[in-house]
């Protein structure tokens, strides 16, 4: 939760007097968002939300996400509609951010996800991915195994001090990983899985619900050209772990039933889909301990343990096959 | 900035059901107030504001401010209404701290407030007054010169560390006020100015504008029985200040016009507005001297410069008379 920087009445007026909203009613931070400054803006026409992107989202990228965000909302999928200004621009500046004011979604994400919402969820990723398809600009996954590898390097000399031997144990599923992981995918002569597309980061709190009926699908900062099956594995690690650290196969086979309900899985997909939620997994865990270990004084955001994705990857690495996440193939 | 205690759907929807305020479409934290943590609710039917009050404020203030809130409302002064459930509640609980439910009003806070902003507040800080007069309930002003001894000698020890001196500084400002401070108003037998219920945190990110049109008051957690003259002093120190510590005179004489459009003040008041200042500058220079000594590590907020009211207190010192705040007697 967060709002890292202030913006002024005059910045506020100047950005919305570049675009077409109506007269502004109400503009308030938002707690929500790791990476970014959120606001909800309302005026007497709609609800807004304004982003201004923070230093870890990389300027470059951003016409990918909000030309991927119009792409999916133009083909019916519930995410934010980038608003264009009158010169027809999505990407605008604000208080020296680049920003970008989107729609608002109505829905409540979920702090604890049933079956039924991973179902939801399956059904809306499956559709993200085929929405994707002809979506032209093209970004890769910047937290795939070639950039495991610099986080576990800068973590490598303090692992040890958040779990005795957590070092090593990085080191080695990181070897085993890599040498297990499917080429780049649309690597000239390589014979990949299904690809494209996909989110990245469907965490319960980029999900919007309405009752339990999928509202909104938010956050697409981490969206990148990818295997389909590690958006899935990815939500497996996400949704369906309970908080005592069981996994939940009602959840899985839900969250699987409802993609497969859309675009129904290839063999070499299931079949891949252990190694890929052992790769997400310590994908989050990389990530997460490597925040735990730069903390920044008076940082407005908490850091997430590290060591609940250490216990998700000690359960994907003794499955033995997809039906642990509740995949039935005869 | 800060949303201090998280609420979970459970949590949500029990609350909710106690109400009728319609489907729920959006729950998020807003990243306003120091004190408590606010939600803003979205129903198919209207914006609401969720506060859940957190440790500083005193369970038994409760009925007061949200009665107090109730009073004004009804009166037609544009403050937050208090929502009442079935059984005709106004205050209930969630996740363990007292919590109510409140109207959302439109308006933008001014960050750079404007002459003309400091006019519509005066004119409705007189309403505010008037209003108030037959509200039944008494609170005392904690924060008034009772108060700020104990604050004085929590900081005693540290103060020079901040600004070498001002320890001792404090002391003699300290002696000064009380000595000269009129007593408590409604004691027997005294005389004292025009009081009645004042909001005592009139600072601009508690108005709401739309425009240059006032839309609202919000937060009347520290609203208490004090003299009327102290809450204008209040307002003079939060609003009429340039970012360079100089006083515009042209923004005190409007607040001051506001005001006394609606209500004049009398000579009495007048002639104590200075001693008042003096005493609004210390108060909000202690709390924040305080706040400042005794950071807590990890804290969602950052401590606001308690010297910026030590520079006001400065030139409330050497001031003549009223007229250094734009008021014109013949």
């Amino acid at each position: 939760m967060a709002v890292y920087t202030e913006i002024d009445d005059e910045q506020l007026e100047a950005l919305l007097a570049r675009y077409d909203l109506g007269t502004l009613m109400s503009c308030k931070g938002i707690a929500e968002g790791v990476e970014n400054s959120n606001y909800l803006l309302v005026t007497d026409r709609a609800s807004y939300i304004l982003t201004l992107y923070e230093r870890r989202v990389n300027r470059d990228d951003l016409p990918y996400f909000l030309g991927l965000m119009d792409h999916l909302a133009a083909k019916g999928l519930p995410c934010p509609t980038p608003l264009h200004d009158r010169e027809g621009k999505a990407l605008n500046e604000i208080a020296g951010r680049p920003c970008a004011i989107v729609s608002f979604l109505s829905g409540v994400w979920p702090k604890r996800p049933t079956a039924k919402h991973c179902h939801e969820l399956g059904i809306a990723m499956a559709k993200l991915h085929l929405a994707g398809q002809d979506f032209p600009l093209q970004r890769r996954n910047a937290l795939s195994v070639d950039g495991w590898r610099p986080l576990l390097e800068a973590c490598d000399g303090r692992a040890d001090g958040v779990r005795p031997g957590l070092a090593g144990e990085l080191r080695r599923e990181f070897d085993a990983l890599a040498a297990a992981w499917p080429e780049t995918p649309g690597r000239a002569g390589s014979r990949p899985l299904p690809h494209g597309v996909i989110h990245a980061d469907l965490f319960p709190d980029n999900v919007f619900f309405v009752g339990e009926s999928l509202s909104g699908l938010i956050d697409f900062y981490f969206a990148c050209n990818d295997y389909f099956a590690y958006d899935l594995a990815i939500a497996l690690n996400a949704w369906c772990f309970e908080a005592d650290g069981a996994f939940n196969v009602t959840k899985g086979r839900q969250l699987i039933n409802g993609y497969e309900s859309v675009r129904p899985l290839t063999d070499g997909e299931v079949h891949t889909l252990p190694l890929f939620a052992r790769g997400a997994a310590l994908r989050f865990l990389l990530t997460r301990l490597y925040d735990w270990l730069n903390q920044v004084p008076g940082a407005l955001v908490k850091p997430k343990d590290p060591l609940e994705y250490w216990k998700k990857l000690t359960f994907h690495r003794q499955v033995l096959g997809a039906s642990a996440y509740g995949i039935e193939r005869p």
